[in-house]
């Protein structure tokens, strides 16, 4: 199945030359035979005084994060969606990486932020933005996934594009201090019995609690993202960096952590951000995100515009446990697999790009992606995790997604049995 | 030299709490004793609706791309620098990456972009933007430096400012179809001893050759740059990239592909990028950017703001030969050297993020960095450099940079003989 040689691409004549040109390129190409040289070739283009800071290009315009307004009551406590069905590799760029606010997205001048650190601590400080610069700096590639990803899939096929089923993640090169480094600057009580709770600026303040070990082991207190300051949505100046834990931790707008001995049992930890079994109790402390995958080429927002022959299947995995060591991807709804091919893995606890080159004999498809990471966890069925928790949940859907493929490739959110 | 515990940060007095903030968070930040909560953790901020497409926040609004007017005779044929002064750890952001043209940027929609492959050929082809995403794809981080960048310093330090001497470079993550894939696609006589022909679709169209051995080997056909498509400036939709090799070479709106069985000796590789020696000789064929390194901060557009104590040094490091093995830092002007820490070591010919962590006694400093690459070469002095190549050279600058840093922390692009 996998295509060995590419030269059945021109056998196949779906070259240009051939007279037989892409689905696309046939319906809005110019005629192939150009005998006048474009305009593009003999005028001159724009100077570089026309971008001091460079916009995506018109055509791309649709390449951005959407909201789905009958999700939330109003936009400041909403989520927009990365367009991961547009997007290749595995660096999100800021300014199309998924956004979720609480009380929406505050404006913070580096000049008038405050990190306090207090509770089990020898010296209560209070640090400025400037004061963090002068900390020893780490860079690291991590991927954010909100506990609510694919949460509206647990009630069936509901939205109809990975942008909705699979856009609450991001995965960005962060640069900040280690958490681990400021709890050893200020004195901090670090037996593993104790936990820091950790809050923001914002009028949510969204506190959240974390066990010492994981303080002490990769949280990052971050600066920059993919090279810049964070985007204002992310939380500029600073926001806090939890690897492989649900988004709703890596708290931004950073403004205390305090020390202290035991869980604070906040309202983001008990009544949100906690899963409903069946029998009504609730499983809590669910920090980290398991393995996950989704087919990003072909989707819904991604058909085949170009009729038989090779394709190329493309997406992402990721683990809040590691490394992605293998993606299976089923074109018949599970009942076969094959290996993919990781094209670029990420570190640890970032995205991981897979591909399947294949050849379409234009018949329908159920695409699946199945991911394994370092711990040999096996991303489940949708069945599978029904079974164990029920359909009362709303976080933590990490099933299998199946997209339905027409002969005219379009794709379509299905469920399979 | 190097500081290993960092509790001298607060023992230094350096913290608000200790009533003395550093320099800028005592000069406009606000009173360290909040009695009062902050409109931001009263009012809520902005919705989801207000950022499909997410922006730097206003405060960060220096952090462009500039030119230097009396460079160029004019903005068409002329660069903008990356504003690497003020960014970290190695990914650049498309919109703040250099951008170079020769007859400005075009804007070339992907249904209008051709692709010709010809010359020594089984099959002429012509491909479509669409027909290359049908091809196996992969993702790869490489820099990429115009050989101009640092030109101006063989004459003396005269531009006063990292992101001008240094700021034609930027490092993104790509993803495209080898080369290879093409060639092998038309039945390309791949004997070394051929070479390929490159254009552009622009007015200039930068014709380039290439060995065959470099066009087999790692130069890909990218159409995706950090996630995204190409911004219009870096040669939407689909650039080449020769990893390693000067910047000239990555031809933008890639047109035309022909093998042939020499070099083509176009004025881009003949008149123009090629180095002028002492006797009036010319150097060609120097294509590989060779191991370089740059402070970025403290440099003359990012000076230190605090007083003394805890001082973070930053730069950045690569090499077109491959990896990055070392780099030492002097802050006396290249008398005594203490090795760096290598922060985020990226792929091959990827930049490579350094730091030196230390106590800055507020004296003057001469601060200069040396990169050592996998081959072992050792990043020279600038007079070692024009004993080889004399002071006619416009490219291929790689010396040793050096700033001067003053009691106030102010830095400036200085010559240590």
């Amino acid at each position: 199945m996998i295509n060995t040689t590419r030269r059945n691409l021109l056998r196949g004549g779906a070259l240009i030359t051939a007279g037989l040109a892409t689905g696309r390129a046939m319906a809005n190409g110019p005629d192939p035979l150009i005998t006048e040289p474009q305009d593009w070739a003999i005028y001159t283009g724009d100077g570089v005084d026309a971008t001091p800071y460079g916009m995506p290009i018109e055509y791309e315009g649709g390449v951005i994060r959407r909201n789905v307004p009958w999700l939330t009551a109003d936009t400041i406590s909403s989520i927009n969606f990365t367009p991961i069905h547009a997007l290749d590799g595995t660096i999100t760029p800021q300014g199309c990486a998924f956004e979720r606010h609480h009380s929406g997205a505050i404006a913070l001048r580096k000049e008038d932020y405050r990190l306090m650190v207090n509770g089990l601590v020898e010296t209560p400080s209070v640090f400025s933005y400037f004061d963090l610069e002068r900390f020893p700096r780490e860079t690291h590639v991590y991927f954010c996934e909100c506990a609510a990803n694919t949460g509206m899939e647990w009630a069936g096929a509901q939205l109809n594009g990975a942008q909705f089923t699979h856009g609450m993640i991001h995965n960005m090169e962060y640069v900040g201090v280690p958490l681990r480094t400021l709890l050893f600057e200020v004195g901090a009580d670090i037996s593993l019995k104790n936990w820091v709770y950790v809050e923001g600026a914002d009028a949510s303040s969204n506190g959240r609690s974390i066990p010492m070990e994981k303080a002490l082991q990769d949280c990052l207190i971050a600066f920059k993202a993919n090279g810049e300051g964070l985007r204002m949505e992310h939380g500029y100046p600073v926001r806090l960096v939890v690897p492989g834990w649900e988004g709703n931790m890596w708290v931004k707008w950073l403004r205390r952590i305090e020390v202290i001995d035991r869980a604070v049992e906040s309202r983001e930890e008990t009544s949100k951000y906690t899963d409903v079994l069946e029998d009504g109790t609730a499983r809590k402390w669910t920090w980290v995100m398991d393995a996950k995958s989704v087919i990003t080429s072909p989707s819904p927002q991604s058909p085949i515009s170009h009729g038989t022959g090779s394709l190329v299947i493309s997406g992402l995995a990721w683990s809040g446990h590691g490394k992605i060591t293998r993606v299976d991807v089923s074109t018949d709804g599970g009942k076969n697999w094959t290996i993919a091919r990781l094209d670029k893995q990420g570190d640890r606890k970032a995205l991981t790009r897979f591909y399947l080159d294949m050849e379409w004999d234009g018949g329908e498809m159920l695409l699946q992606s199945r991911a394994i990471d370092e711990t040999n966890y096996v991303q489940p069925t949708k069945s599978q995790l029904r079974q164990l928790r029920g359909e009362n949940s709303i976080y933590h859907n990490n099933c299998i997604q199946t997209w339905y493929v027409n002969e005219q490739g379009q794709a379509e959110n299905v469920e399979v049995s």
